[in-house]
């Protein structure tokens, strides 16, 4: 398929694994895309980036990109820490910008970064890439489309094959805002309606060193919509078996399910049972059409001067959710979302 | 097989739906039983059942089955409430007790009747027909024997393909006595466990009229177990698909879970999809075997003067739950199981 | 449900393992249907289960049912070589018939036995109890419907947990008139279409004392129909996983197949896979509701002067396709059903 | 990952469908490979690809690439009948290859080519993708391991969404050289053993047309290998539920199979069943991950100066197999491989 729009040049801004993944997608695969430069703090890791994909530009401060004049867009990889400085500095250069989620732990700086964007007039689009999966997207489309009648109960269980290193935890804003913002987004995303209140359980059940933390690893939650239907999320950082991605939404005419997706379609049969794959054990191939599609869409909308498909009030809201959710288990109570401070 | 223990004389009290199951199985197929009368108070019931299985009496009053020195044991199949009663009574005629889940709708009656059971030193075997479901049996034997290490999360989804009439309803006790209790006794077999505390979400989402009783159709219900782990329930009086009852067990080294029966294996494959048929609509119907095997666990206890697979303990904690899930949706909280009054 | 029809009283010949289950049917469950004899060569055998099931009449010779004015029908479940024998008798005795299959392993005894049912006018029914199975039933509903369109290939697997001993292997009549009997049966039912030619590969694979009595345990058979449509037809002697029972029919408008049904519902995850449980391990339990079924419809067709759902030709042909096969496998060839003596 | 080998050279001859693909593997995805030129008769097709992946270099003659000293390796992806003349060639030039399947459509032919590719001692590795997907290769690791014990039956279910266009098959060679004979090299692949002879049913059902060219559209094959386990393949060309790959082989302990991998991994259950997605319809993309592993593999065998993972050789017993089929179909007898003139 030939394209007669202008390519959008771009630049990465961060080179670490989600970076690396975005640029190759940029540099390979995504029709009406230039990348044109990569920035990290660490030069030698955008430099080896961009040898590797034959980008013309790698530098240290991303500063540097933000003014250039012929880069239209960013894509920001950085530490979490850092994303809503740098959504402010880059609408403020007029660039359109795809962040990484969450945009930050805190409402505060997460309204001052969606001031800048709202002042500058630049698209901002939130890196929730499960939206972009085929199947999410497919129930999503048959709920709006009626198939199901009116949505009574949500269910999404997300569970990750291992907890990442503690040290990583230690600066990750916790679970909520960590690994369950992708289901607070997914269940705003397929249920289409407001949160009114959260309900956490949990429990540090795979690493003591987790609780130490004041974190958690397992996690239990319902989610009152304003529409009285209900959602369950279920998480765990440890699933043996691989990475659990499911998700059910069940209604008054009918349910629609995601099921796992398998390493491979082989099914053995012997005297102890029928033996098949486990799902895809990684979330980069779990879900890598759906990082292709999230981009293709972010440089469509700016191509077609739309919005993008995931707004930085969907970012804002997923870490509303995520804020009460923390609430909840402090105070072993339901929590609405218009208790979250700042909300 | 031929067994040479005694065979059971045995009365079945109530000729409705259910009595008339547990006939039609102590008549034509459980082992080392004699089904010798029938009683209901409407006496052309019980003589149409009588007449039907070739059962010698039928009465409309069983206190009169309760004196006859050669009905060594009952199955109380009459309405709820006046189970506790029909308990206590048969226990000081030193029958063995086979009766229907609820025991009662409050705890005084269930003590009353579990006194008289214990004072008489009959069995008493409460009739949560899931457990003997041979998946929800693999599943316990799976969990008890360390296949998933130590479980974190449970998962039930039960729901019905249809409420029943508004009449029975009103009658019913509520959702959570009349419906989620088999769930709730279900949470305590599989994680053998006792549950610390209960949290509800719901709402009338299928019939408004269900809400005018105030009552609910639809529930989310969070358990936290006294050792840590958390459960989820979920109930509907209306999937439009068919009766679906599954669940799930996820632990430490794995998960086991139970997926719905369908009706028939057929696929048929075109142009729109893959199909294939629906789950068995009928709780009949897919609880059949367990129904059987309950009864005959319930006559082998009796010949082999064991206690029964379940008892009015059990019966008893399924009650408390369901209490506590009441008071958690009215006050909108965790509700400890130790604050229901009784417990 | 009650009914106004009179009863058929019916007698069972042979008291073995399928004679046994068609008289607990009988006795039991069949609407209808009065079990008033038995018989047995071993009187002893005859008289165990007419105690078992309250049957007022066990006969060491069934001709002396035969001759009994109020048996209206009789089932006959003794060993194959005396089926025909007994099907002129019953029918010159002007007793409807049920038989087991095959009716014999040659076409002369057949055509005997189906000249005597023709002139006597009685209803004599096959039991190719495969035909009732619920799934098999939708397959062919669905085929007879249109929902696949013209039909165009055939996939029938038919495999064996175990082989029977090699006594009574010797005595088959080999695997295709012992065995894949039930599969030709089930050709012709699906694709309501006449067999034109069958081509066999096959080998003693399992057993080769199996071999040596001159017998198969694998084959692969290809069956062309007249109308252009292509079969084929796997049968072990041996899986060691179970039961395997599937039927696929493909169409130029989709296709519809019959998978296997497990013993359980139970789906267990860990490290090394998914694993679920093995199809039902024995044809009894595998095929309880199609012998039901049966039976019962051999019963409604008395009481309603209607021919049985399958008929003394539908038996025939399976054993023209017996034979046919049988000729392939000698002569390394397609054998046309018109060469087989006596077709 | 980050090789140390040296790059190796390589030119895409052909700029066709499958050229295309390969040459997008090469310029993006394949380790080790560098893509420096492309060859179509229609030169503006290879200058169009060269463009689109900044290839250097695009001609008309492939000839001038083969005197090229810098290539090292060349992909014939051109039409089949000039397979064998360009293998040949590129041999005598000393060029590795790599050639889409079949060789060509007599065996005089394939064996001039693979003499010169002999005496050249060059790489020749033929395009079999299937043997490269990854539920495949996994039934082919776990044969090999002893999994199933000693193989019996094998079933290949091989469909097609849609014949090609009338024109292309009027050149194809027929339904088994040029669809069948992907299930003919998967046959020898799994099963690890020479086939003895072949035996076919088959017809035209799909389209007139394709019978009027003397093709088949619809077939089922019987393979007997020389260990005397048998084989089956069905074939159609128009799946209207899309494109069908099914294997399965069955062993003395136990069996593996590889199901169809559906295009998404939703559910959706309403009242008239339970609804899922049809199988990926394209061969490109349910073999996109096998096309990029041969190349890699490919690649690969050539820094490590290793034989191709799928040798010459395979390629002729696969086109054997296709025209002992052809003579089958015509004599309708089982022919041994032995007959086919060439053998």
């Amino acid at each position: 398929m030939i394209s007669n729009k202008r390519k959008i040049n771009i630049a990465v801004i961060g080179a670490g694994r989600i970076g690396k993944l975005h640029s190759q997608h940029l540099a390979t695969s995504i029709v009406g895309a230039e990348l044109t430069a990569m920035a990290d703090v660490d030069l030698s890791a955008a430099q080896e980036s961009a040898a590797r994909l034959n980008v013309p530009k790698a530098v240290a401060d991303y500063r540097e990109l933000l003014q250039a004049p012929d880069i239209e867009a960013v894509a920001i990889c950085s530490p979490t820490d850092t994303h809503a400085q740098i959504i402010q500095e880059a609408a403020i250069a007029g660039k359109h910008i795809f962040c990484e989620k969450p945009i930050a732990h805190d409402l505060g700086k997460v309204d001052q970064a969606l001031e800048a964007v709202e002042k500058a007039g630049v698209n901002l689009m939130i890196g929730f890439n499960r939206r972009f999966d085929p199947s999410f997207r497919k129930l999503r489309e048959m709920i709006a489309a009626g198939n199901i009648g009116t949505p009574h109960i949500l269910r999404i269980t997300s569970r990750d094959p291992a907890p990442p290193p503690i040290e990583y935890l230690a600066n990750s804003g916790g679970i909520f805002l960590d690994m369950t913002i992708h289901d607070f987004d997914m269940a705003s995303y397929l249920m289409a309606n407001e949160v009114h209140d959260v309900f956490v359980a949990g429990g540090a059940m795979i690493d003591p060193k987790i609780g130490e933390l004041g974190d958690l690893d397992t996690v239990v939650i319902t989610l009152r919509f304003a529409n009285g239907s209900i959602g369950m999320i279920d998480n765990s950082r440890k699933a043996i078996y691989g990475y659990d991605q499911r998700v059910e939404v069940f209604g008054s005419k009918g349910m629609v399910a995601s099921e796992n997706v398998a390493i491979d379609s082989h099914v053995f049969s012997n005297q102890e049972g029928i033996h098949s794959a486990l799902p895809l054990n990684f979330f980069l191939d779990r879900y890598s059409t759906s990082y292709k599609s999230e981009m293709q869409e972010f440089i469509d909308s700016i191509q077609n001067s739309n919005p993008p498909p995931v707004t930085g009030k969907d970012g804002r809201i997923a870490i509303e959710m995520a804020l009460a959710a923390k609430k909840s288990y402090q105070e072993n109570r339901p929590v609405q979302l218009s208790e979250v401070d700042g909300v």
